[in-house]
C-alpha cells in the first residue's frame, strides 16, 4: 500500500501521521512521536487504533536531532510495516509569508524561500526546514510538500492583516499572518456535513488548545483571526501571553533590563495559564484544582475568548455560528460552556446536556446562534495537500530527482 | 471673582484653562496654551468667546520650560484679570496607577507618589511635575489638585485590566490601567441629559481625537477600556500605532537593530494614521485628500474602532448606545458614517441628515442602538474635581503651605 507521511517538527520534537492511500481517500495508519531529541531523545509509534507498536529511549549523552529521528522513523517504517511504500511526505509549515497562498510541492527554489522566512518564525522554521532537509538528503527521490498554518488566511482582507505602522516597516512583511490555518481549513471542509448555513454563513471557529486563536469565517474563508505576526498574539495560552500592549515591551526592557531572548521566554514560555496561575499551563489541571488562582486563570482565558468572539463578530457583522475544536475546545464542556454563556448577547443558547456529551450541536434547537464541537485533523489536511500536490504536478520521481 | 487655573502640561507644551467660581457653578474665563516651550516658545490666550486676549513669542535661543511658563501665565493673569483671584490649580495628570481611583489633593506624600509612577508614563508623568512643582515654588500657599487619566478606570474588573503575564510582573503594575477617564468621566456626567436608558444601561463611549480609545461603560461605570498599560494600545491614532503583536517589537529589536528609544519614537511619533497615509496624522487632512493611501488609512481607522466596538459589547454583553467625542467623534460625520453603517449589525441605525449637522442625536428613532455625538470638556472636569478637593478638605491655606 501506498503511503504518505506527514511530518511536524519543533524544536525538540518530531511529530509523524502514516496515512494510506487508497485511490483518493487516506486512512490514517499509525502515527506518534519524537521528543526532547536534542536532550533525552525518546520514541513512540501506535497504531491507529490505538495500540502502541514501538517505543525507544536513547541516553542523554545521545542527541539524536531532527536528522537522527528522521532516519529512524523512516528506518523503523521499512523494516517493520511490509508492503507500504512512502510515496510522499508532507511537512507542517507555521510560516508561507505573503508567497503561499496554498501546499507548495518543495524544491530549491521553495527552500530558498522558506529559509528566507526564517525571520518570521525564527522559534519554528528553522526545525521544519532541519526535518525537510534531513529528509531530502537521505531519500532524494520522496516528493515532499510544504503546508502552511498561514496559508488559509492568506486571502485575509488587507485591512484585518495591517497594523497601523508606517509602509517601510509593513512592506517587510510585518503584518498579521494568523495560524492554525490547517486546523481552520480542516473544520471548513467539513462544516457543510453539520451546518449547511454555518458553511456558507458567518461562523467563528474557535481552536482552543495549548496553542489558541480563532478565526472569523465568511462562506467558508478567513476574514479575520486573533493571532497576528506571530502565533504569540490573540489569546492567553497554556504559556504564552497573547496580546500585550506594546508599552508592556519597553516596560519590560526599560525597567527590568530585559533583552530580546528574555522577553521571549517570558512571553512564550512563562505567561498564559501557567503565569496567572502560577501551577500549571494545562487546562484539565486548572479545571481540577480547588485553588482560586487557577480558577482566575480560567477566568482570564474565558473572558479574553468572549472579547474576541465580539471583535470577529463584528468583522462579519453578524455571526451564525461558532465552532469549538482542538484540545480545550473538544474537551473541556466547562469552558464551553462559560463561552456559551457570555455569548448569549449574541444569540447563543446552550444546551448543557449536548455539551457535556461534547455534541456535535451544543447549542438548543432554537438558538439563534449555533454552537458546535468539531474534532479537528491538522494531518489529516496535510496528508490531503500532499496528495493532491503529488497529482497535480505529475511530475516523476526522476523530475523530482533533478530538482533536488 | 475666584477662579480654578486648569493645567495640561506636556512635554513640549502647556495648556491651560481659567474657570470662574460662583457657588458650585464653574463658567470658563479664557484660556490657552503655551508651544514649544523648549525650542521656540509661543503663547496664546483667549477669551472664553474665542477673542485672542494676547499672544507672545520667545527667541528660539531662550527656552522658557515648564517653569518659565507657569510663571509668565500668572503674571499675566494678575497683571490683567483685575478682580480675579486664584483660588487653586488643577493638574491633569496621564497616570494615578492603581493608588489614585479619584483627584488628590496634592502634597509632599503625593508628589512622592507621582514620581514613582514615571516609568510607567515616562513620556507624560514629569513634564505634569515639573509644571506643579514650578507653581509650587511660586505659590506655595495655592492648594493644587492632581486629576488622573486613569481614574475612571479604576473600578474596571480585575479581569478586563490583567494581562497574561506572571503573577511577578503584575504585582510591579503591569496591568491596563486606561486613559481618557477625564473625558469619560464627564460624558457619563452628561449622559443622563440626554438618554437615559444609555446613562443607565450598556454604552461605548468613542474618544476619537488625535489620541483615541473606546470605553464600555455599564450603569456610567468603566467596565473596560481600548488603551492598555499605555497610551500607545488599542485604536491606531493620528501618530500613534495602536494594538500590535508583541512579537513585532521582537522583530524591531532582532531584524532592525531597533533599541527601546527608536521604537517609542516609531510607535507614538511616526505611526498610526501618519505612517499607513504617508501624508498626514489629521484626519481632516485626510478625508479632505484624494490620495487612496489617505483612504486607506481612514479605511483602517474605522475597521479597528469596528472591531474594538464588538470587542466592548462582548464586555457589557449587549449594547444599549455608543457615544461619539472628541476632535474627530465630534466633527468628522463620514468616520461616524462609517462605523455607524458598520455597526448595523449591533442594532445602530444611522440618521445621515443628524450625522451631518452632528447630532447630538444620530441614529433613526426607532434604532434599537442609540448613536450620540457628545463635545467632551476635560477642563471643565478638572475644574470641578479641584473645586470639589477645595471645599471637600476644609483645609485652610496655612496647612497646605505647612505641607508643603
Amino acid at each position: 500500500m501506498d503511503v504518505i507521511v506527514v511530518i511536524n517538527a519543533g524544536s525538540s520534537s518530531v511529530k509523524f501521521s502514516v496515512f494510506g492511500v487508497s485511490g483518493s481517500a487516506l486512512g490514517l495508519v499509525c502515527n506518534g512521536n519524537f521528543e526532547e531529541i536534542y536532550t533525552a531523545p525518546r520514541f513512540r509509534i501506535r497504531h491507529a487504533s490505538g495500540e502502541v507498536l514501538a517505543e525507544q529511549r536513547w541516553p542523554e549523552a545521545d542527541p539524536i536531532g531532527h536528522g537522527g529521528a528522521i532516519a529512524f522513523l523512516f528506518d523503523w517504517l521499512h523494516s517493520h510495516s511490509t508492503g507500504y511504500r512512502a510515496i510522499g511526505a508532507g511537512h507542517r509549515f507555521v510560516h508561507g509569508g505573503t508567497r503561499y497562498a496554498s501546499a507548495v510541492r518543495v524544491d530549491d527554489d521553495v527552500i530558498a524561500n522558506l529559509e528566507a522566512l526564517v525571520p518570521l518564525a525564527p522559534l519554528h522554521q528553522p526545525h521544519h526546514l532541519s526535518a525537510l532537509k534531513a529528509l531530502a538528503g537521505r531519500f532524494p527521490h520522496l516528493p515532499q510538500v510544504a503546508c502552511f498554518d498561514t496559508a488559509f488566511h492568506h486571502q485575509q482582507p488587507v485591512i484585518a492583516a495591517q497594523f497601523a505602522l508606517p509602509r517601510e516597516i509593513t512592506q517587510q512583511g510585518v503584518r498579521r499572518y494568523g495560524f492554525h490555518g490547517l486546523s481552520y481549513e480542516y473544520v471548513a471542509s467539513v462544516l457543510p456535513h453539520y451546518d449547511e448555513r454555518a458553511a456558507r454563513g458567518k461562523t467563528v471557529v474557535l481552536h482552543l488548545g495549548n496553542g489558541a486563536s480563532m478565526a472569523a469565517l465568511a462562506g467558508g474563508k478567513s476574514i479575520a483571526t486573533t493571532m497576528g505576526f506571530t502565533p504569540v498574539d490573540g489569546l492567553p495560552m497554556g504559556t504564552r501571553s497573547g496580546a500585550l500592549d506594546p508599552g508592556v515591551l519597553l516596560w519590560l526592557m526599560d525597567q527590568l533590563k530585559m533583552d530580546t531572548c528574555a522577553i521571549e521566554k517570558l512571553l512564550y514560555h512563562r505567561s498564559g495559564l501557567l503565569g496567572v496561575s502560577g501551577i500549571a499551563s494545562d487546562m484539565r489541571t486548572l479545571l481540577e484544582s480547588s485553588d482560586p488562582a487557577a480558577a482566575h486563570a480560567v477566568d482570564l482565558f474565558c473572558y479574553r475568548v468572549s472579547r474576541e468572539l465580539g471583535s470577529l463578530a463584528a468583522a462579519l457583522g453578524g455571526l451564525d455560528a461558532i465552532v469549538f475544536t482542538a484540545g480545550i475546545g473538544e474537551h473541556a464542556p466547562p469552558v464551553r460552556e462559560r463561552i456559551c454563556r457570555a455569548a448569549a448577547w449574541l444569540g447563543v443558547s446552550l444546551d448543557p446536556a449536548a455539551n457535556a456529551r461534547h455534541g456535535p450541536r451544543i447549542s438548543t434547537a432554537d438558538s439563534a446562534v449555533a454552537a458546535w464541537v468539531i474534532p479537528t485533523n491538522e494531518e489529516l489536511m496535510i496528508a490531503e495537500h500532499t496528495l493532491e500536490k503529488l497529482e497535480e504536478g505529475h511530475e516523476t520521481v526522476d523530475q523530482q530527482s533533478a530538482a533536488a
